[in-house]
């Protein structure tokens, strides 16, 4: 029963400049990796991060009836792009998650899963991205796992943040609610996000400041609801964009979404980017942009809440319900015409988010 | 403004036999992977997968006062092995997280992150194991996420599951609360599923039945605490194994951990594929097996219970905490000497859970 013990080394307390699979494997190399990497660096978010958080629950009654419950995996490519990183779009995504559903986010878990050699200093910028991200929105990093896997197994790094919160009461949203006549708004201009990442990648080399739009916005949320507490339904307008929102909408609700171009907030070298490329803004993913349908008599609150927000300062009404053409997405034309916004069957881009 | 676009394909409803990078763009590819293996699947576990799910605060306050969230990443290889697979895994793993604290599990989220090209059979399968896996155990799986990959940038697939639960009233456990004289028991034979993964990828060509405990203990671990409230400390003992589970009460409780070889139980299969390896059992991961310590006027009950279950048949007392050699845990071998069972660097295997 005495065999020699096959252990993969790395040194105590003194970790290396890259992950090793020992930072996996459960044992005291894991248990350093967790506690200088993690632990410490959250810790700044007011969590106390352990195996498996707490809350009291009389506490989270106090705040609402219902509990919310959302996760989403984050792969990213590449972990660091302008205006964010893997790190601040794991956090920023999953409170966004919680928020268009009407909760007020309390809390956030974060299991990683690195690729063998990612350097360390790596590892530490995303967590501290993380840590800032999390302190800043009051919604602390409260438990999490790291798994490592062989080089090659992964892409450099993948995070997946679960998220709980506290629906506000009385909030009832959602995707079926649409009713002819409501209009629909965004808080700012459109694209910036899968426009920055494409650009990040570099495989173009096209000269542009266009930046990440990533950022919480449970603040902004929770000021619209407060302004227009009938709104109907709000999504954050990530992958597939504002064009694969409206077109879930319009299918859930049996409505039809009419846009109109003039009004639709793109920015000039987010358009001028997409027309180089072929894209077309609608469809490019946003990380700190959410579609909402509010029914007309709260549209001016809406907007006036939305535009007095630092996150929303380019709000926009961009369209209105209808009752005709129900399942279909038309944008009338600056030129006057119209054209059908459909459902893409895939993305423009792969790991956006 | 209306360049052509360019779509990834996939047919819709119709789909493809393998992943494709579309079926993670956000579009329609997407929704009818999610509908078609996800959410027709995971409907069987009483879940009702959407994008966010609400849980009423009054009907958990009804089981207790404390909510319990974690969550742990899979990325076993391979994903089919004897005894189970990674979506047995990732529902147990967390079902089993949340129980050893004392939480009676209510619900589960699950994020995929995919490899192109998966074979959607696989997919299926997996989303088919993990749907009855969390029928079987009464913990629905309730919201997701799923990503794409190309090929190469992960390794076939990946999964996070995140749990809620209710802490049950009164019950406090933690890996500080160990006291000298308590008594350390586990609920069967040690290192199963470490030995099963091993054999599972085939290098070393071993015949063996040996296979993984991956169970679901929440039951289990209701029973024990009804028979020993007391209960200081429950802990499942995957990655590390039993010696990592020790070795972390020893250092956390400040006391010495003394087993006996003799009265560990150890499968002979198991005992035998480790001594032509050079492993040892104690490191090996578990999936089915909780270490827990109990207080000694409490030992009898919690055997009794343990053994009780299907899942403790094999339960048994391998030791005692101690006031000597704080910090260590010691075995005393079989044949009258002492060795020290130390917390790994690193561990034995890489990917086994």
């Amino acid at each position: 029963m005495n065999p020699p013990i096959p252990v993969l080394t790395a040194p105590r307390r003194n970790l290396p400049k890259a992950v090793t699979l020992a930072h996996g494997g459960g044992g005291s190399a894991m248990r350093d990796l967790i506690d200088e990497v993690f632990i410490e660096t959250f810790k700044g978010t007011k969590g106390a991060p352990e195996d498996q958080a707490r809350f009291d629950l009389a506490a989270l009654m106090a705040q609402g009836d219902r509990l919310a419950f959302t996760t989403d995996g984050f792969v990213v490519d590449p972990l660091f792009f302008p205006g964010g990183d893997i790190g601040k779009l794991a956090v920023c995504g999953t409170i966004n998650d919680l928020a268009v559903g009407g909760a007020r986010p309390v809390a956030l878990s974060c299991a990683v899963i690195i690729e063998e050699g990612l350097a360390l200093d790596t590892l530490r910028a995303v967590a501290r991205s993380m840590a800032e991200t999390a302190g800043a929105a009051g919604v602390p990093i409260v438990t999490g796992d790291t798994k490592v896997v062989a080089r090659g197994a992964c892409d450099k790094l993948f995070i997946t943040t679960t998220g709980i919160g506290v629906v506000r009461t009385g909030v009832e949203v959602g995707i079926a609610r649409a009713r002819p006549g409501d209009v629909v708004l965004v808080n700012g201009q459109l694209g910036d996000h899968g426009a920055a990442i494409l650009n990040a990648r570099g495989d173009l080399a096209l000269e542009s400041d266009i930046a990440s739009d990533c950022a919480a916005l449970h603040g902004l949320i929770d000021r619209l609801i407060d302004a227009a507490p009938g709104v109907r339904m709000m999504r954050d307008a990530t992958r597939g964009g504002v064009a694969a929102v409206l077109n879930e909408l319009a299918a859930a609700s049996g409505v039809g979404v009419r846009l109109r171009e003039s009004d639709t907030p793109i920015r000039a070298d987010v358009q001028g980017f997409c027309e180089i490329l072929g894209l077309d803004p609608l469809y490019l993913a946003n990380e700190g942009k959410i579609v909402a349908v509010v029914p007309p008599e709260q549209e001016g609150a809406a907007l006036q809440a939305l535009r007095a927000h630092p996150l929303g300062g380019g709000a926009a009404a961009i369209g209105r319900i209808t009752d005709t053409r129900p399942g279909r997405v038309v944008m009338e034309t600056r030129f006057g015409g119209e054209r059908i916004v459909d459902m893409l069957v895939g993305d423009q881009l792969p790991r956006i988010c």
